[in-house]
């Protein structure tokens, strides 16, 4: 289901399209069918498939992505410059790749004794399905001709949310991280105690109205809101978050649908940790820490606006209960909290120790999924992670404050 | 005739590959595609087809090489960025302006008055189909595949040329520049007098073998062989022409066909004008200027190594006759003359006097024709012209020098 | 004292030495000597004292480092192109500055109102002492000639310092961050709960002699030992710390007594962050936190290798007692912390509160103080921050790791 | 003479104004005072006078420009960063090789010998002298204060110049180039014969009311008056000459004498040949050609506005005689000609052979010498160059025509 997913998500785009990458953060559609697929190869069919024979035994070098114990990969930004394999032999790659899987697991005891390494691979792939949406987004975007990925009537106007409202929580010690028998990613453990100070955390994520107002009283021009490096980056924002545009005196938005109207009451995204901040720190608040965001988040269902919804743009917040709304789909939370391991963190041996653990620099946490995150693919404890000048994810802002 | 070769040209390149850029300076098939049926439409059918209906309005933008007083145009390097309109659309916007130019062209009147911008067009087509294939070399390059454009078997081995002789011209006054009735482009007259000093000119193009000579003497890394801004770009050079590359121990070069080992008897081909100046400096001559290649050049028939050979490939010089062997055909020659005005030149009133003058700065003037460059389309007044960093045409060394 | 300590440690250079800017980064001598100056005139002559006029008003934004509420200031990394104010001109300007300070402290009320923002001009000044010698370092080390920053003869080589060994630290809750009556900066506080784990620190930090087997065991080609951004930036370090050059066989490491060989009991220091964590990988051990650092350093006394002692390089370590010995001084010891506001954490209102707050991204905590921080300057809970890249201040490496 | 005039020149500049270096094209003043001093002892003293010693033989390394072949040099752009050896051990240096060339001259033979080379060291030091001011003013105008190099009143208004004028020319053959006893650059011969239509040149320098009507009738935003190069660098140019700043409605220019209010009758200077050529398109001319600013100039005595007059600033024409006025100083005249090899050109064998020869590429032709070119050192055959997008030279634009 999860491989089937991924070509579904492919689908809409041509060939063409398939090819685009428009920067090096930003992968072609192609390369993630193909990549993906490596995955599967190089870490389960190579070692443990006897008789395993490769489609093309350059494609072990063509879709490796960053692991360089392997010995070497095209560079990341030259990606949109293989034009073969063609999708259709990558199509054909992932067949192959498939049938190969079939054979490892029709052994029992076999499959038994990989099933942790195919649940990495399938939520490998689930992370890929993301990016192939927000890098195609990006890819398209660049055109003079701003295509959607796909069409879409707009949907009514939804009714304002909720004001703000708050959600307290008291100071003690907590533990956050993954334990139990669920998948995981290594990166969310080992889990462990935190002292979390007395908090509150917004009831819902700030809506395009509430932005608005902050870029209309001066948020892009008043320094003492900014981070140092967030301001001298300012001028290269354009005074809005990504893939806003002023058209004959309205604010629109590039959508999967094209563009669009911005719509009041969704929630802002495209920002990046910079903007978040300062919108915090303008509005009077300041973003959670990660500790403060699990420890609101453990318990509440993971259910909102993820990608089987099938919208992929962020809705309106929906009157909340007793939890803060919106904190599973939408858009990924910035945390004020810096990408590190966690006491006692080990990356696993060899290569597969190079998934996480080497990122955790320069980088902040991100919280909760969004409108394009699958939701078997979530989960409370989930560390997602950008560096904090990155926008072309589906990012938002969720305040937080000490409790008063 | 002009028109399907241009799709001939493009054939044996798939969706994908017609897609490819991978720098600024080289555009992807599908745009030259696009591009050239642009200029029908902008300068022939839009002023002057009543009743003229574009296939899509976004044309007239989109596929905007350089012509500033239109208005806009893309970036030229992100032309690659274009998946949409896709390649089949671009070949219904052939056909929608072919059949466009056929409805213009039925009135025989207007096809008289019209009849120089026609074949404007079709010269400029001309001039893309030589990019076409210059370009889709540059790309496929970038391939840790290196996929050959097309598929074709090694040719028998050369026999060595005649040793390189001199043809010995007498001072004296002379014209250079077009007159007469075929076409030429405006940048090649007006026809005026130049003195020329009295000169020899080799007898054939430089091969690979004396190329050779030059790399293992050290010709890279002496400084007195280079002029200034060649020194500092030499590091950037890799110590051999653009596509060579040594595999076990022998030089190799990436051809039409795929890597094929260097072969020493054909022109070298793929330098800029700096090694090819220090080459010259390096065996005891010098490049020709510009007036000299065109006295020598004048009455000598257009013949050799061209598109419609097929071989898309320099061919080592067949024994010469009277004149200097490969004047036109196999490769590019550098001169060293500087792409500049000709006494009295005035580009043509309107858009299309952006076509050559505004790059007379900057650029050296090269001669006679490569082996991918239209029969029809060179002759003994013909001026291209690239920045003396230039690689990626097949541009190779004629050698000169003052009379002894 | 501090402000004589200042003009003290710039007296070695000459005017034309005192204008060396090589990088954004480090800042000439002259503009640290009138910054320093612009710090008390801004916040204290300036707001508070009545009738103080400017010996220059141009100096308001010329001396202005980043504080951009204040309206403007020149580009970081063109502070060298001031050739004017002479350094005669800033010594006047300190003289100027000094004399208003006097009369502005002789009010016994007015100085004790004002007694925490003179505090911390000094603290300030002290910072820039240190910049002042990491800055010349740098720049003087550009020139072929590499010259001393001030004679000075070699000291006679030490004995090897005793094997490393580890300190052990039970887990438990633990308080961290300044509280009480003593100067802190406003970014070690406030005092907090954390809970640190079980942990071992190295009794000493990592000597050249260990950092060279580090290099010769392929530390720096080995990608399974560092982040990824390392990696990617490790090319460009030369496979060996800041400074150090191989001449004749041996390593040299320019000191400010010029070129001298490489002592292998000294403290290895110039390292970046990612070299500093890439050995820990490598001596399967990792870098401490800042919490664990600070646990340990507290309670023990400031003493060890300062700007007082006159060194301005790295000893070897003495034989160690109770405590980890060079806690203090000898090189900056890299934490794994990112740079973040503690809970609670407040940046003064105004101006001032660029100061700290808006540096906390993308930096690295480091602790401890150098060679060449004065001694009244640092303490346990002092929080240096420094990007990971950076590696021009005298960074050094301790190890930790969880408890065995 | 000449070696005290380039002293005469540094004097109004504090030690720490000749340390100045703002881009790698421009250079201190210290180093233009070293570098010429290294001429005399790399050509003359080293090879020539037996038993001379170097004061420092690291001078050899440091003060080399760029002549390749004598090993190495610091990069250019780098030379701001040489704060030892001191403006003092430079004069000491320039006493010491002045010493030197005393005793080499000593011996009527030798010197007899040694008269050409000597000749090309003080022509190379004039050079440089005129460098010496256009280098410091680049790097004073970088200061937010706008230093003066030296005070001066500023003149009483011009009256307003003779309208523009032109000066007829046959056409015919010309000689062109150096012949003759007197010193020449290399580059100035050899003399050779030309053809050159009738033209007309215009009988004064564009005068800053003339620019300022193109700059006003948007000569800066029109396409098709541009270079295509030129275009591209448009924006960077800021819509006016370099130093020109508009402040309170009105322009201003910084001058030797700090900034001025533009002189409207002065010539235009400080534009590049981009800016030159499109200002000449917008007026219906063209650039002169170097043959014919030649043919122009040959007879015409050296006179005008040059460093003897010590205006340092272009001056309004005086009313014109015969010829065309201001041939001769005020500013350099941009030609439409590259800067190539006449025919039969040989560089010098050796190391003098990079002194011009290898600059030939990418290059323009400039004549006539500026308001700060030394009146001995120019005349009607001198030929200067600078890429065409430099503008720190005092540079400007005379008119040309076909004849009609």
């Amino acid at each position: 289901a999860v491989r089937r997913q991924t070509e579904a998500l492919a689908a809409p785009l041509s060939v063409e399209d398939q090819m685009l990458q428009a920067m090096p953060e930003a992968s072609p559609t192609k390369w993630h069918l193909a990549h993906t697929t490596w995955f599967f190869e190089t870490f389960l069919l190579t070692p443990h498939l006897p008789g395993y024979a490769p489609l093309d035994p350059a494609h072990a070098f063509l879709f490796n992505s960053y692991y360089k114990q392997l010995g070497g990969h095209p560079l990341r930004g030259r990606r949109g410059l293989l034009s073969r394999p063609s999708l259709d032999a990558v199509h054909a790659y992932r067949r192959h790749v498939d049938a190969g899987m079939d054979r490892l697991l029709e052994d029992g005891a076999r499959a038994a004794a990989l099933a942790d390494l195919v649940e990495l691979g399938l939520n490998h792939e689930q992370q890929h399905q993301e990016l192939i949406l927000t890098d195609i987004k990006h890819a398209l975007a660049q055109s003079p001709l701003a295509p959607a990925y796909r069409a879409g009537p707009p949907e009514p106007a939804a009714p304002a949310p909720a004001p703000l409202g708050w959600h307290q929580h008291e100071a003690g010690q907590q533990l956050i991280g993954h334990a139990g028998d669920g998948f995981a990613f290594d990166n969310e453990g080992p889990r462990h105690p935190v002292i979390v100070g007395a908090f509150r955390l917004a009831s819902r994520l700030v809506t395009n109205a509430e932005y608005l107002e902050f870029m209309q009283s001066g948020g892009y021009e008043r320094p003492e809101l900014w981070l140092s490096d967030g301001w001298d980056l300012a001028p290269a924002l354009g005074g809005a978050p990504l893939y806003w545009a002023r058209r004959d005196g309205r604010w629109e938005v590039l959508t999967f649908a094209g563009r669009q109207p911005v719509a009041l009451h969704e929630p802002v995204c495209h920002v990046s940790y910079y903007e978040a901040d300062a919108y915090a720190r303008w509005a009077g608040a300041r973003l959670p820490t990660e500790s403060e965001w699990e420890v609101a988040a453990a318990g509440v269902p993971v259910d909102g606006n993820l990608l089987e919804r099938g919208r992929l743009h962020p809705l309106p917040a929906a009157p909340g209960a007793g939890a803060p709304a919106q904190l599973f789909g939408d858009a990924w939370e910035w945390t004020a909290s810096p990408y590190t391991a966690y006491p006692g963190y080990q990356p696993p041996a060899g290569v597969l120790g190079e998934y996480n653990g080497k990122f955790m620099c320069n980088q902040m946490v991100l919280r909760g999924g969004s409108c394009v995150t699958p939701r078997s693919h979530v989960r409370a404890t989930y560390r997602n992670f950008f560096p904090p000048h990155a926008r072309w994810q589906i990012t938002g802002i969720r305040l937080a404050g000490d409790a008063v």
